[in-house]
């Protein structure tokens, strides 16, 4: 099958041999970088780091990506599974110009290649994976899983885009990725892209072989046929076939798709069970490069998976090697004297926006639509005093969210991603605007399911998470719901989310980017029914350590502080906003106004809970979380009820980095207004909903830290009542009341009898609850009023 | 094809309808545990908590495991993916006896049966989900995804043993399963069990539907097919057929799997690209409950995933419905007036260990042989002044682990797990004792690659945890080294696995299990070629924030220390051990005597790099972690010469958790250790490997916890140099050495001079940095000695 005219062969294996060129001298040269003289040790950098393996292979794939977006006139973003191939991406977004447009410093000509093998991995220079510095780039290398994920994403309500995605075979590995291939489930032809995955099989990871590389052909196609694929194989051979067998799949791959979607866009119907084009090539790892050294192979194995001749600077017989392998490239032939590529094989790059470099997908702040958003305070619960009237927080906040679906309908810009537990999570008021997706054949029994749901329900956090990052880096909106203990499954992807995010703050054009929101309900407080696997919340622990400049964690307490929070953080740029909101009935305190002003502040006394009347108090009670909120309320009203003349205020706490010294964190209190509600020295038992550890680290620096005296999660918990997990936890209203009367020194007549009072309490609940006689007491009708 | 004759059929559903009736009963009923009287509102629990969808197909399977185990006498361990299946778990070993024997006071009678169903998901009962109390699990419910990799780890080395793993279609959309199937590239049938998947496909999650299970039975075949499965398909249909069905399923499978095992233990050679059985069962979920509530369909959809009646105990008509559906299983017909199983059922269950909820691996510590340990001090590095010697932790530690693989190759009780970086990790020695397990076809150029290897490199962190938690729980021991950055992948599945180990320690019956071991090298501040994604120590956050009861942290500063560390780790037992060392040639500071020492105080002065005279010191340099350690000593060395009148202490740690009080951790030193090492009010600059908010947390409760000023990681990093690593992190000798002039209280007459030279020392740096010429500056050749 000729697709390829003779000539178009000879171009791109010279552009295939310039980007290898490029790709290995990035590794090797810190001079001579067009050999013009013989090489020579002082030539070589002093410290060899790149990985040569992948890169040959990810060269041949885009010089072919390129060739089709010029014959197609295709949009393609391109993700590159292997991270580790940079050199090769450097190699080509620096051939199609998109490099030099970024990075002027880097001219097309010696000096600029001289400057651009230098940078490679060097101090100073730039990162040795993808990373957020590389035009075109919306995925980092390093932490491998999640290419088809991001791919997915990236397409979605994007028709006309096709992610071209390279997984790598170590990479097909993982988890995440092995889970990934389901993505035809879920894409809809009619209104999302496509994503083309190339499965890049070199057959050895760092030292081992890779499952997939061993696998013959049929057990591949076999496979891949039972995810929904029909694979076109390409093999690594002679030069002019392993062209023309590339073309030829990627034309074939490319007509696949757009057949799949013309049939279902003419026809508006979705057809079930679609069998999408995917690539499978097989090539040696560091293909093209040295084959032997000292009788051992190289090209082909794991020796050349990182930098295969690592003693240039010192053996002359590796040098020579080295030059050999280099000059095989031609470099001369395919760069003028002057250093530039030869024109004719840089027309063959595709040009402006439809370089891969330039795919404006790939620095989604440039195609970010604001999200239209409703009055927040339109969805409030109306609260005439506090801790009278009941509610559901995210029920309400579902309202809010359903009507985002209604008012960004026509711009397709938000969704939402969920591990199956959008009613569980008491959101399902969005079904009353949208569905669930899913491509697969429907039942009359299904619930709110169609291919045009813009809530995409998958059992996999990795999924949803890997999802949403590509949605959002693509210039998009959304949020993740997901219960409090399982969230930490993506602690890593998080990490890496939030790394990326903070490297693109410091490069000047990588465009603003919608937020990552997290909803964490089910929280760990009110797991009691599911038990011990589900209560955890440590997910809050691996977000505070990521750069404050990215971060953002809110514990509204109430239904109206939810709403206020989530209106900002959807409105919010550039940020990991993680809150933190329970779902079952509960006690409202603020009413929208109060709400309001409390999240703008991010903590507040609560002055109708407090006796204190703005004077010192003996004890303040502290508190961030919804269930610690509940407790401290309580606590308060005990002491009150017991101990009139202790002098106790309520600090409520929503913005949890508020508490953090501003120098640390932008959200940081003022020490005026920390004094102002923590005082410099009064004992501060604070009842926290996470890991005590957290808010010992964020009062570190205030005045006197020692003072304050923190409850949370200490691991303790099972199927039980709600009440009983914080009694588990010694975070109930008696031990917060029991350590106020401990911490205070003020002399308090009553304070003996009290503990023994409030201690018996608990003896007597520990007896109830093995009777199952005793909930979590209601305070709903305590009267403050009665109270000094 | 009639395997089961009518007598058998009867039986087996007669006791499917009794485990049947046990699993509903649990769920349901506080009273009238035989439904000797009409079904009344006050029988009714006052909470309806527990899974129902799922159970009746576990019963199923369980009933029809117990067959195949009476008729071939295998030793079968069940593991129940659908951890939400408690109820039928409960019911099961309930009915098989095992359940009564573990916990007496449920006896087998009304009584028995009232508080048995009484106590599920009650509180002061037993946990909703499979848990450590349940007989027979090594699995625990909640958080999905790893069942196949805890049923693989396992059988490894464990040549008699089957593991029955069911697998939900919720759960086989996560990622950690869908990676889980490729385990046939690494289980030996020559020296491995086997495991037999038991997909189970009951079409829904919580309120959508599962793709698996809307797949077409020939793409499920495809694509197990392609992992290396034959499918048997058994479907929920009349009642005969089924039996006969699922009983020909199972006795093919298992002669399947012994055909395999026998043709490849009597050639001794392994046979590639094995096709192991796997049975898909697909069944509606709530199979035999109610059928339809008020028009909707609750039988075959996601309505019966939970409770699938909630209203029973205030509207008549769903409690009516209620009797009915419990009536169905004829509870009258299966057990006795007095409430025992009639005895012509309770002989279908196997006898002794035999029965499922007895199996011994179920409770590895039973069965678990301890480690032959070398004596460690065999290994050590002479060091015969501190700061001289050159070493590379890991690889000493390698030379250690081969002979611990030497010293126990007969009892086959010991592995490595490690995503395909062992050599990388420089723990290449092991592979003079063993080799690199793979199943997959051979090839000339691998390297120590053999179906018999007991290292087994995956890249996926999740099946490297997974693997060695299902190697561990059934008694075996292990080790996982893993990149700093990347052990993140894990956190959740680390969460998980402490929480087993903390309620183990709370069960009487369980036994003492061999501790996790991590070894966490590779790590963030040697990661410099490797760049920011690869950096990240949040792992010390997620370990340190479980039961302190179950976790040890260690963070060994030299060669000797680490020998000394892991030989304690290797031996222990119910612990997560994370140990945290470099790879890199670093300076050795103890030789193996002081290592041992120190390793057991868990933190010590260093009075060779003080000169406090073991008075009291005007400012403590405090370090934790490898490179903290080398920049200490540099600080501690940079104040010596240059304000030798400033009296400096050098306290090093290697337990974290010594830090914390004693009261919190076991580890905590003595309130007057920790006096004597830090004083009670004298400045400590700390330097710590991780974040700084454990430190701050863990001497929150010493002595003025103000006074710590802790440095550590602060996301700032890029492929750069080492020592560079630590200048942009503001944790270098310079950055050290300031803030200790600057914290001390003493008048320093030349503190502002030398603080300037130092920070001259910083802009250098940052300077030379972007010229590539400077890397760490080389300590070895200081001289100690003269220094006053």
């Amino acid at each position: 099958m000729a697709i390829l005219t003779p000539e178009q062969i000879h171009d791109m294996h010279a552009y295939w041999e310039a980007s290898n060129y490029l790709a290995a001298a990035q590794i090797y040269l810190q001079a001579n970088p067009l050999l013009k003289e013989p090489l020579l040790p002082e030539h070589i950098k002093p410290r060899l780091l790149g990985h040569w393996g992948t890169s040959p292979g990810l060269n041949f794939i885009y010089v072919h990506l390129n060739r089709l977006i010029r014959d197609t006139n295709a949009s393609i973003l391109f993700v590159c599974g292997p991270g580790h191939g940079a050199p090769a991406v450097m190699a080509n977004v620096y051939m199609e110009g998109t490099y030099t447009e970024t990075y002027p410093d880097i001219t097309q000509d010696e000096k600029g290649l001289k400057q651009f093998f230098r940078q490679f991995s060097s101090p100073g220079g730039i990162p040795s994976h993808v990373s957020p510095h590389t035009p075109g780039s919306i995925h980092e290398g390093g932490e491998l899983g999640y290419s088809l994920a991001h791919a997915a994403g990236a397409v979605m309500d994007n028709p006309d885009l096709i992610t071209a995605c390279v997984v790598g075979d170590g990479e097909a590995e993982t988890g995440p990725l092995a889970g990934s291939w389901k993505l035809n489930s879920f894409l809809n032809p009619v209104r999302d892209g496509a994503v083309l995955p190339i499965l890049h099989l070199n057959g050895y990871k760092i030292s081992g072989p890779t499952v997939m590389g061993r696998m013959s052909d049929t057990r591949l196609a076999t496979l891949f046929a039972g995810y929904g694929y029909m694979p076109l194989f390409v093999k690594a051979k002679e030069t002019e076939e392993v062209h023309q067998e590339m073309a030829a799949a990627l034309d074939t791959a490319y007509q696949q798709i757009r057949e799949i979607q013309d049939n279902a866009r003419s026809s508006k119907k979705h057809t079930e069970s679609l069998h999408w084009p995917m690539i499978i090539l097989r090539s040696p790892k560091g293909w093209t490069g040295p084959v032997m050294w000292k009788g051992k192979r190289i090209e082909g194995t794991f020796r050349s998976h990182q930098v295969p001749l690592m003693d240039v600077k010192e053996d002359q017989d590796q040098l020579a090697l080295l030059e050999q392998w280099l000059r095989s490239y031609k470099p001369e032939t395919h760069f003028t004297p002057e250093g530039r590529l030869l024109p004719s094989l840089a027309q063959l790059a595709p040009t402006g926006d439809k370089r891969m470099g330039a795919n404006p997908y790939a620095n989604g702040g440039k195609t970010v639509q604001p999200l239209d958003m409703p009055d927040f305070s339109l969805y409030a619960v109306e609260v005439t005093k506090p801790g009278v009237t009941i509610a559901e927080c995210t029920r309400e906040l579902g309202k809010m969210l359903r009507d985002v679906f209604k008012l960004n309908a026509e711009s397709s810009n938000f969704r939402l991603f969920c591990p199956d537990e959008t009613t569980s999570n008491r959101l399902n008021a969005v079904f009353e605007a949208t569905d669930r997706c899913f491509m697969e054949p429907l039942l009359d029994d299904d619930d709110h399911l169609s291919p045009d749901g813009r809530v995409l329900e998958v059992l996999s956090e990795h999924l949803c998470q890997g999802w949403l990052e590509g949605y959002l880096l693509t210039g998009r909106h959304g949020i993740f719901p997901c219960y409090e203990a399982f969230v930490t499954i993506v602690d890593s992807m998080f990490n890496q989310h939030a790394k990326w995010l903070k490297m693109c703050l410091e490069i000047p054009w990588r465009n603003d980017l919608p937020s990552l929101n997290y909803l964490i309900t089910s929280h760990s407080w009110r797991q009691d029914h599911n038990g011990y696997s589900h209560q955890g919340p440590g997910f809050i622990d691996t977000v505070v350590n990521k750069k404050s400049s990215v971060i953002r964690i809110y514990l509204p307490p109430d239904a109206n502080c939810l709403l206020s929070v989530m209106d900002h953080c959807l409105k919010s740029k550039n940020y990991v906003n993680l809150v933190v909101a329970g779902k079952q009935p509960a006690l409202q305190w603020l009413n929208i106004a109060q709400a309001t002003a409390h999240c703008a502040q991010g903590a507040s006394v609560w002055d109708w809970a407090s006796n204190d009347n703005h004077e010192k108090p003996d004890v303040v009670l502290a508190c961030a979380g919804d269930v610690p909120t509940l407790e401290t309320i309580a606590a308060a009203w005990l002491l009150r009820k017991h101990i009139p003349d202790l002098k106790v205020r309520v600090v409520n706490v929503v913005d949890l980095m508020s508490l953090s010294p501003k120098d640390y964190h932008s959200h940081g209190l003022e020490t005026a207004l920390f004094t102002e509600l923590f005082t410099d020295d009064a004992p501060v038992i604070f009842a926290f909903h996470g890991y005590v550890r957290i808010v010992h680290d964020l009062v570190h620096g205030r005045p006197d830290p020692a003072r304050f005296h923190v409850r949370g999660f200490i691991e303790e918990g099972t199927t039980t009542t709600p009440f009983d997990m914080v009694v588990l936890n010694k975070i109930s209203r008696f031990h917060l009341a029991i350590a106020a009367i401990e911490r205070t020194e003020k002399t308090l007549e009553k304070g003996d009898a009290v503990i023994s009072l409030f201690e018996n309490k608990l003896r007597m609940h520990s007896i109830y609850i093995r009777e199952c006689l005793e909930d979590m007491p209601d305070i709903k009708n305590w009267k403050w009023e009665d109270l000094k």
